[in-house]
């Protein structure tokens, strides 16, 4: 994929992970704040005839760079196509050709570390509220955790917002048990990964930064030795009898 | 991670998909009704002193084989430990090493093939009542779809379950107007992939199976040319500023 693009547009930290994959491309490197500028970037050299990858970690569609993608084409009257449509030539000239790569989103990396966290039915929640007014963010802690869904917190804190996992962790209280296990996986697959199995009312003593996603259980989640297991169902709880579904 | 292995254990159709990678090996294959059956093989293989690898679809950790085989070795007593958890001699002797590997997980793959319906928070919620009571799955749909989450549902349907995603699209329909955006994604990535955005009013209308995954948007989703996005916030809806956070 990379192999084949002219110009590669990342976060500086990413592209430092693979420069030495994409020596021979042009690079637009920029700071953590620059996503807009680096999307815009990415975009005119597409409309340049030069085709471009922008990078991400983990999956680019989940609290990721592809929807901005998607928002600024939208904002600015871009067509855009994804490959393989079939356009006649006309059209192709004038539109941009879109795919999206998937990846191994922060989530399956976080879980596959704790054990099974996620073997049924979970909601994924920003606690960042810069774009998100908080009010509507609380709205779906409350919702998820009275609806005993796993919930995984994505930016759960950073230098600035630091008061946001506490009150999660306080709703979560209010319908859960203090015992109920929470997994904390900093940094996952990388240098300085950390993974930590605790119990929710413990859970504001506990090392968390930007680089952190935080599981936490549902009611029949539990913990065994050094993992954290959400069975696959409610019914016949332990009763380990056939189910011919699954997602995988 | 295969080349290590003795012994790769796995429903008979996703074997067949990786047999020339596995000819050396020992293959426990069975139907799709024999999860049980094939993951209590797979932890006999183990004890016995062979290195086994039960391979999954997706990512084996989100409704997958992962959680079976920790409820197994929980049921059975199976002392368990992560790679590299440092233990004793004696200890490793009596103990099985479990390693998840993660993968991209259907609702990664089928977000890529719609655009960017998962740049905000979304619950999974799974629409099989074999192994969950239908009243937990529905008061998980009223809460997901009151509190504004993307929904992405799995297991929407199969022979037997054949009314479960009408009621869902109906209490979806409570909170949401007809015309949001809905994404069906059959076969991901595979020979009979189908990728679809239909309006939620006609969500029933639709061939769904399965091996299909489903993503109903939230208030904000939209669908812009082929492609369904959900934007990365609420704040300033139209406004392209800049976040500094995000899962990637």
């Amino acid at each position: 994929m990379l192999r084949s693009v002219d110009v590669v547009a990342g976060y500086s930290t990413y592209i430092e992970l693979i420069r030495p994959m994409i020596e021979d491309k042009t690079i637009i490197s920029t700071g953590m704040t620059q996503e807009v500028k680096r999307v815009e970037a990415a975009i005119e050299q597409a409309l340049n005839a030069n085709s471009c990858a922008i990078i991400s970690s983990g999956d680019p569609g989940i609290y990721a760079m592809a929807g901005l993608v998607f928002e600024t084409c939208k904002l600015k009257n871009i067509a855009i196509a994804p490959p393989d449509a079939g356009l006649e030539d006309h059209e192709a000239d004038a539109t941009l050709e879109v795919e999206v790569v998937p990846g191994i989103p922060a989530l399956s990396a976080g879980a596959s570390l704790l054990g099974a966290p996620l073997t049924h039915d979970f909601a994924a929640i920003s606690l960042s509220d810069l774009l998100t007014p908080w009010e509507v963010i609380e709205q779906r802690l409350e919702a998820a955790a009275g609806a005993d869904f796993v919930v995984v917190l994505y930016n759960p804190k950073s230098k600035k917002r630091t008061w946001q996992l506490e009150r999660a962790q306080q709703i979560l209280l209010k319908y859960r048990d203090g015992q109920t296990p929470v997994g904390i996986v900093v940094s996952a697959m990388r240098d300085k990964q950390q993974v930590r199995i605790v119990s929710l009312e413990n859970l504001h003593r506990e090392y968390v930064d930007m680089q952190t996603t935080v599981f936490i259980g549902s009611s029949v989640s539990s913990r065994y030795l050094d993992f954290m297991v959400t069975p696959r169902g409610y019914a016949r709880k332990y009763d380990i009898g056939g189910s011919k579904e699954s997602g995988g």
